[in-house]
């Protein structure tokens, strides 16, 4: 009982994504995923409530992450510049050692609704995380809610091609190119230069 | 069977939300929606697939109707200029007759997380219809993606003011506001005027 194992989270995490992958999420139990992990059922208690926990355990842990970056940025930032400091706290999370994981759990997330709704929920509360650190930073709304969508934007744009197996660069120079090139599209958006007719297609 | 029954559709959501609200959405059947419109249970299953679907069935013609208005703006119009267009198409959906249901929808929506789920889900549908509508008009991305999550903010911030009990206001008047506060706003994020040192709180 409460016996040590070292790495016991990150192991039942493995374990549970690959029997997810290869069984399928509904047809995989707790106690698969601890014998697979070499751990007692008991010791999967200890970690995750239910199986579904393995895939969103991490969400307090970013919402908190994410928070941090803005209370943390100068007053000299501008809302973009603390996004940018949001996508500098991911990329302390999203390093090569939880490519595989993160990319093994977006493809299991990505085959079932109701994994994808609990996903978009998880999002939804990043988003909410950020607008608000950005109002107690005294940036008023709209501009938070607009800067915190935008800042999601780029870190679901950057994390996409991150993830993707063929992907070798870092998750921070990723995302700085997707801040920038979603600067120059909202710049474009508020200065009115597109037009609908522009492109014949 | 098949018996034509006037408004049964309308009539089977009134009681659906009525019950809803007054026993808790788990605790209501689709028998018992189909006693307090005055209607058989198998009209219930004619309209509806389950009681959940009562809740969400307006998604397909919400997103055909937001995409089309995107495909029928003109060549001059800016893409901000096309989500003025889906606010339109969305003031004709959302007028007087939907106010005391659109309330009582979402109140009963807010108080289930797996509602809010399947919500969000919702929501990201339509920002994809708008985004593919956009890009379809060859709008490049990003710009259409954040504009279209753009126009699903300035449509969510307005339905929560116009769904309030308290408003008289149209929804159409309520959505340009909501579409003029934003576009200053963005001009703000692009522009970098705001700072996070801005204001003392």
């Amino acid at each position: 009982m409460g016996r040590w194992e070292p790495n016991a989270r990150e192991r039942l995490e493995r374990a549970a994504l690959e029997l997810f992958l290869q069984r399928g999420y509904e047809s995989t139990t707790a106690a698969e995923i601890a014998e697979r992990a070499g751990l007692a059922k008991s010791t999967f208690f200890r970690h995750f409530a239910d199986k579904r926990e393995v895939l969103f355990h991490g969400q307090g842990a970013l919402n908190t992450t994410f928070a941090d970056a803005v209370i943390g940025a100068p007053d000299s930032a501008t809302p973009i510049e603390a996004i940018g400091a949001v996508l500098d706290a991911a990329a302390t999370i999203f390093g090569p050692e939880r490519h595989e994981l993160a990319r093994a759990r977006q493809d299991v997330i990505d085959g079932h609704d109701d994994l994808r709704e609990r996903e978009l929920l998880k999002l939804a509360a990043l988003t909410g995380a950020i607008t608000d650190a950005l109002r107690a930073r005294g940036v008023p709304d709209p501009t938070a809610t607009i800067a915190a969508e935008f800042g999601l934007l780029a870190f679901r744009n950057a994390f996409v091609r991150w993830a993707d197996p063929a992907n070798e660069r870092e998750f921070g120079a990723i995302a700085h190119q997707e801040l920038d090139t979603l600067r120059a599209a909202t710049a474009a958006l508020a200065d009115g230069s597109v037009r609908l007719g522009d492109k014949d297609l």
